[in-house]
């Protein structure tokens, strides 16, 4: 399980990536290549604390040891939390059973100095409760087609989602959805879509025609990255 | 009232400052020469949630629009979130009546990523409900000078602490402070010290005798700049 701050997971010629940033580390401490494989992949600008990722290995190192041999090689903008001993058979991607993101927005009325980086500043004011009453609707088994980035291929875009909840707390909102996959910009999509309730610009029934009519164009803006965080990754 | 991050307060030559930065922002807005006062000044790597500041002006922009004016001219690490006229005679340094500062421990065993210039991290387990029977000992009228920078020259090191508190929140520690002063390194300080309580390298009682001795190298280790903000100043 590991943190890291808005990079890119996936590797990129010549770019900063998590992806690299570890495998580098691991086969430092290792000696041996590594191919490390995540339970997807996050933009860049959109943060995570607890994304997982796993790989194979030879060495001798005592597991209890490795999340602090890691962390002696990398940058500290990625911080490996815990590492365990899985089965030959578990795979970081294949095996999730759920996800859960959150999207923080900053609703006071001035953006933060310290916080501008892992929240997405939007000062007008919102109906919370509009917004509560809105998330309902995208809970359950759904084509989430209408949220996902447009031009945008997977194979099937019906995706359940268990919770989506919207918390209220000292001027922040945060969005927060566990669901068993995500397809590409929906966390931010929804989370838009949320904020045109949150502003009038939509009624919480709405959402139901908007999932029905699968169109990019019904639904909200794609809120910027660095709002977004991956919370957890369940098994 | 402004939010900064980890910039030093005063002007030094070829050096980003919070307080030059400002002044160059009120002086694009107003077209006059601005000199800032500041409520005192906080060190680099120290952060304010509440720092607050006077100048004074002629200018005829409302005082309603002259955070988001000056906002505008700023730099995103330093924000504005209020304006207010005051008094001719107000003067944000010796009108005020109090600060409260917090230090920020994250005693998870792996450091953030995300929030790593924030807080500082300390992994080692800690006994929170000594610390906060130490901090009870900092409260009142006392003579500081045992928790001050050696070296650094003030009046007088005597000092009230209205309230000292230890508060433990899901991984991480708060120091929080509220006195009508504070000298040169001494929430560090104090955090340092209270660090030690927790390790049992002291007894919360010792406090007393470290207080009583006025000797700098009795207290604790001053902790790294990055984990203090300056969270309110009252007048």
């Amino acid at each position: 399980m590991m943190e890291k701050v808005s990079i890119g997971w996936q590797k990129q010629r010549n770019k900063l990536n998590i992806q690299g940033e570890i495998e580098k580390a691991i086969s430092e401490i290792t000696g041996e290549q590594i191919d490390l494989i995540a339970s997807g992949r996050t933009d860049a600008g959109v943060h995570s604390l607890g994304q997982t990722a796993n790989f194979h290995t030879n060495s001798n190192i005592p597991i209890e040891k490795f999340a602090l041999a890691i962390n002696s090689k990398l940058k500290l903008s990625i911080r490996i939390k815990k590492a365990e001993e899985v089965d030959e058979r578990f795979h970081s991607r294949y095996s999730v059973k759920s996800k859960k993101y959150r999207y923080t927005i900053n609703n006071q009325e001035t953006a933060s100095a310290i916080f501008r980086n892992i929240e997405y500043h939007f000062p007008v004011k919102l109906d919370i409760q509009k917004m509560k009453i809105a998330a309902k609707f995208f809970e359950g088994e759904h084509d989430f087609k209408a949220f996902k980035a447009s031009g945008t291929s997977s194979k099937s875009s019906i995706r359940i989602i268990y919770k989506a909840e919207v918390i209220s707390d000292n001027g922040r909102i945060y969005i927060e959805l566990t669901g068993n996959g995500f397809l590409y910009n929906m966390v931010r999509i929804i989370a838009g879509t949320l904020l045109d309730v949150g502003i009038g610009k939509i009624n919480p029934e709405d959402i139901k025609s908007i999932l029905e009519s699968k169109e990019r164009k019904r639904a909200g803006k794609t809120l910027p990255a660095q709002g977004l965080c991956l919370v957890e990754v369940m098994y």
